[in-house]
């Protein structure tokens, strides 16, 4: 008989996270520094300090309540999502400062490299919406590790190869973190879920606590996609502004359509829809470069939340039973398909400007090859995040466990006179 | 019998939504255009970039939760208020570009109009608020079609006949969205709810849910009132921010004292409380032109909360039970008695700032007539969309499925295994 | 036989908060004036204003939602904090301007003196976490008054006597806070709860809500260290807002590690994680002006965080048994300890700097004497402010309505219809 409680993590994660942190700050003492004889100007403090602060709302607050739906699991979402976001920041840091590393023996740390941190950081909490509930911390901590390392590799293969720009490479995040998160979620498939899990449900009070998540993504949404354009050029930053806002505008109400088209009883589905409004802002992020008329912007969301919240509705339940692939955030038609989706429309936009076919043609294999070395460093790391995260010595919990927070959390009831 | 569900509104809201909003992609393709060559001040971009983000937290967030004090009908306040407030920017941002538009054949989009047509959208949710949860969300966005082209049209008779200023029009919104859904719910009201409906309750989680979504407003009004003053008087802005801020500081406190003298046993009133403390925002920002001491906002704010709470109190069940007006969010004493308040106080102050006689009466007649116009305006268009919204082509819910997120939603217990 | 409800606060909490708001109104129409001849410069305006926000949405909303862990006690938990916030800023802005009004007769108001009001009644809310639940909004209207005044009053002492710079003053106000609220919860102990209260419970649901505050502190907790820092030194502000942010992020994976690690089950403990995963905002706040390296800031962090963690766990309890001192939000552990820590950081790391012995000496004695200081009158107005909440005269809730929304609040069942 299968033991009643859930393994205890003691003697996993308390030493991990003790190591990883003491590691950490042992890295940092030797690495890093602060440049005191930069002369700082205020205004420009003050700037990336702003859009640093929505950044990290969107990463804190906006992925750590987007995963609250779950009914008895929003101590895990929102508490696992600060821990994990903790680390991979503190890790992307010293991964993006390896160059300076190498070049000059020491690591600046400044605002701009914190913020490119929480968005590689953003990307592994991607990854985990696929495996939410199904993953104890200490396998959630190790994806956060592997993924980052992953995305940041990606990165400089893209530079190194294919002169890609750091903003257009840090875009295909979306497109990254859903597939590494497939491929781990497809690699830790449980027997016995193909009816789906006992506690993976949502309620009244755990709906709106998603829905204050997935607003703070969508109202966020715009600065996240123009905080790493060039500060030189404050008209295309504007310019990715308006589109983002547009394309979640159209996303909002297109996702509300769709979703009361497809549901027979005309109702519809909230989880759906908070999924769907962020679809114009994943797409437009991706295609961001391309996009110079606001129509464009809107037309992307408008494919982008149709495709999103059809993949929803139909994909979801499809990928479980055909290819036992359970994605407990739909991350697939969150981030997965409006991200193919933005890089389409980038595609197609780009080769309408060109009045060159020569040029056309290059850009489109430059733009396809870069497509594919993402997908290929993310389903080749997912592979081997996920047959790392296999091994039993982590104490996955068992069936009956997943989804409950009591799993790891003192639980209140228990818990309140000592 | 009457039927056991809701109308399905399958046919009714998807092809509605997918119109619209193909409809708007079709026209900012023709008509918008974002100006490529204008030259952007990065420091102007970075101003321009966070007020529009506070008024967009206030539109999204704040209105959005404060009606989800009600029990069972969270999912939609929230729901409901995003997918209206996506509609009625888009169209008002149509609306306000058609000047633009007879003059140069095109609609230029920049931050300040997105601005503009987000407060436009905020006079519609507070219409909104009136009819929530007794109308459908096929009535609520024709309601915000409606009440948004209202709002334009009295914006230009404002300016073209009374030379009066955009800040102080558009300021006129509480009062104008007040009155427009007070119509509204007063045309619309249905027989057999004299003793309130079944399920317009709240409870503690619901409370705090809505607790947030007013302390959001409350927190970022000082933004909202000063975000139309000229950038060319900063210290005109800065004092819109302490008078607001100071006004609504003593709305706090002022609604909390009136909340518990009026209660036999004296206790306070959560919902009250969270509509009074905004009194002091509103009276503040109709008035504010006029506005040049800290005491002055302070006993504007006084005034308006003892107004506000008192309204709450007394005047709620009285305009249901004469009036036949079910005022769901209390939006009279929420927006419309504090907006009077602050009209009026505009008046005194102007008056007594006045060294001349003709100045002074010179400078009544055109506020009166400011006002007058407002109210006509509003009161006509309210009657209008509340004869359309009427007719039962849209499908409104049954009695019984008023203030019932089952009407409109997958409900969870019954989707929570696929 | 004990009163079955609790007592009304009608004839209390009424007059008080309108004698106290209408005496405000008087003091700032007479004393107050916004300079209108000053010249703003719309940058400075526009960064000042930015911080303020970013203060205004910690204390209101950060504090305000902290408390609502406890179950039936989430609209008092808010909504009290509210009301002390408004009424704290309201007072602290007129005992700062105390020096102005003598030097000139009037008190000029700006956005600054704002700002720091709203610290001044951060102060308040630390102290109010300490009796929060078992005192009444009169008391605590009246504690906010007193600690407040008391905490302007260490400012000045501090100033006067010991030169300490205002910047440094100000951030003492974690350990004058905390001190202020255990000397009052011990003199306010009562008689019947060594077990606890009946009601101090938390659920699923008041644990998110409580998370939400814990992460909107988390998130702009770099903001309240560096938004006193001078703005000729935006290098130095810069760097206040890395390390405040490195030990936040070291806090929140430090605590859960010690979380994990000091339950037998190996489960964590989420009200002990938000307090804890604050510890290293509020070591750094105090020690900031010694702090340069990352790493510092990342040692005081997971110093910080340990000691929370461990006090929260088993001092909180043993304060309860042994001092008969019961810490509602573990302010010692959040606030107490840290902020000791923080100041003992700050002297090890200034001496390390000093080349002389000499000057060490000299720094460790202005250093002890500042935090004798600031304990002693934090003692002495904790004293005062006990002896006098503990009269009737306040009608306290019974042991049995303590943790209780019912107590103060008209109740949502019995509220339902009109």
């Amino acid at each position: 008989m299968a033991p009643r409680y859930a393994p205890s993590l003691r003697s996993r994660l308390g030493p991990l996270l003790l190591f990883l942190q003491t590691g950490f700050i042992l890295i940092y003492a030797f690495y890093f520094e602060i440049q005191d004889n930069v002369v700082v100007d205020e205004a420009i403090f003050r700037d990336a300090y702003a859009e640093f602060q929505d950044v990290n709302v969107m990463v804190v607050l906006g992925f750590g309540f987007l995963c609250t739906f779950l009914v008895r699991h929003g101590f895990s979402s929102s508490g696992f999502n600060l821990l994990v976001a903790a680390v991979a920041t503190q890790w992307a840091l010293v991964l993006i400062g390896l160059e300076s590393w190498y070049d000059r023996g020491k690591i600046p740390l400044d605002l701009r490299s914190v913020l490119v941190a929480e968005m590689c950081a953003a990307s592994a909490l991607i990854s985990m919406g696929a495996v939410m509930g199904k993953a104890n911390p200490v396998q959630l901590v190790l994806l956060a590790l592997l993924e980052v390392s992953g995305f940041v590799l990606n990165e400089r293969l893209l530079q190194g190869l294919l002169k890609v720009r750091p903003l257009k490479g840090i875009m295909l995040l979306h497109i990254f973190g859903a597939f590494f998160g497939l491929t781990l979620t497809w690699i830790l498939y449980r027997k016995g879920s193909e009816g789906g899990f006992e506690k993976e449900k949502f309620d009244k009070k755990s709906g709106l606590f998603s829905m204050l998540g997935s607003v703070f993504l969508w109202m966020f949404w715009p600065t996240f996609n123009s905080v790493l354009v060039d500060d030189r050029f404050p008209g295309r930053k504007l310019g990715a502004v308006y589109s983002t806002y547009l394309a979640l505008a159209v996303s909002a109400v297109t996702a509300a359509s769709v979703s009361v088209l497809s549901c027979p009883r005309g109702k519809l589905n909230l989880i759906q829809m908070q999924s769907c409004i962020l679809a114009g802002g994943v797409a437009v992020g991706v295609s961001m470069s391309a996009v110079h008329q606001p129509w464009e912007a809107m037309a992307i969301g408008f494919a982008a939340a149709v495709l999103s919240a059809t993949g929803f509705k139909y994909l979801k339940s499809h990928m479980l039973l055909a290819f036992h692939c359970h994605d407990t955030a739909a991350i697939l038609s969150t981030h997965g398909l409006p991200g193919l989706l933005g890089w389409f429309a980038h595609l197609i936009l780009q080769i309408k400007d060109c009045g060159d076919h020569t040029v056309a043609i290059r850009f489109a294999v430059f733009h396809i090859c870069t497509l594919l070395v993402t997908i290929t460093v993310s389903l080749t790391m997912g592979t081997l995040t996920g047959f790392l995260l296999r091994l039993n010595v982590w104490r996955p919990p068992q069936n009956r466990k997943c989804f409950d927070d009591q799993a790891f959390w003192e639980f209140p009831h228990l818990a309140v006179r000592k």
